[in-house]
């Protein structure tokens, strides 16, 4: 196996393991075999089942420095809103394994948490109330707003949508080719809310 | 020790194992130890591990019933939501480990998801789409709602918002004393969004 290959499927095999069982669920002789590698691979490329988990973890949370580019793309505070909409729905679409890192370190943080999931998470939410702030200041959204629970309102919403799926999809019928329907509903519950015009 | 207590003790030390490894990451040797009782008492009571992880499971899941009652006691549909919001903060409240067997169950089913954890979340959703449909039936909520979709929107708000905590409770410096606060600010959200009145 060239070398560059045996990192990538240790990668591989260690997110798609780690993410059914844990940190602690899962043996370096497990991940080596399952890759197989031997089990020095893992030292050398990782130093440990531990550097392993974190290059994962590292992995799954890289696509959240995106939201800085949604942040400058977007004109006017609604345009970033629905950009994290949209973008939210696609790191869950092209990573199956993100919730699954995602709440299990939030329910049973690892070592890693503090310093690679947290950041992270917090930093998108920071940014997005700033955003809100930014629209609440200017006069477009309600004075009265906290622009933190506002922020974490439209996080949940949108993740939660995917997290539930497995119980919830006989209900929604949802496809793929419906995200955008769902994007244009999400944000015109976030900003207008359901209540009918007087 | 009492058998009653004995059975209690098993089913508490089986909520917080299971909680912090999952089904498949606490031996029957483990559980038995940590509740000072014989394996013996294990079979005596659940039959197996198994069956005192689906105990566990039913118990966390238990209060999803409720749901029912405060459908009923809410005479308007804009109570019956605000009712739903003020009740799972109670839930994650009085119970810590419900958003681990949650979130578990959900990005990584057992084989009692479809029997024991789908059906309370799925009944949950489906009667507040229920009530979502009656406001739009009679002209209270705007007519393109998607019933299902807002549900979901409105128990991801306030979901996320504990499941997040570790990650974000430096941002929103929120405590329990300021529960009612937040029932009214995602009541709001959901009701009137963000945007300023005109």
């Amino acid at each position: 196996m060239v070398k560059a290959d045996c990192r990538r499927r240790l990668m591989e095999v260690g997110t798609r393991l780690f993410a059914e069982r844990g940190l602690h669920g899962v043996s370096v002789r497990e991940l080596s075999r399952a890759a197989g590698a031997s089990i020095s691979m893992i030292s050398y490329y990782f130093g440990s089942k531990e550097g392993l988990y974190s290059s994962v973890l590292q992995e799954q949370f890289a696509c959240f420095d995106q939201i800085g580019d949604i942040r400058q793309q977007g004109a006017s505070p609604l345009a970033v809103l629905e950009g994290y909409l949209r973008w939210t729905i696609q790191r869950h679409r092209s990573n199956p394994y993100l919730l699954r890192f995602y709440t299990s370190e939030l329910t049973n943080p690892t070592a890693y948490f503090a310093t690679l999931v947290a950041p992270p998470i917090g930093n998108v939410i920071k940014i997005l109330a700033d955003v809100i702030e930014e629209g609440r200041q200017q006069g477009q959204f309600r004075p009265g707003i906290n622009a933190v629970n506002a922020a974490l309102a439209l996080a949940g919403m949108i993740n939660y949508f995917f997290l539930s799926t497995l119980a919830t999809e006989s209900l929604t019928n949802h496809s793929p080719a419906q995200d955008e329907q769902l994007v244009g509903q999400y944000a015109a519950i976030f900003t207008q809310g359901i209540i009918a015009a007087p």
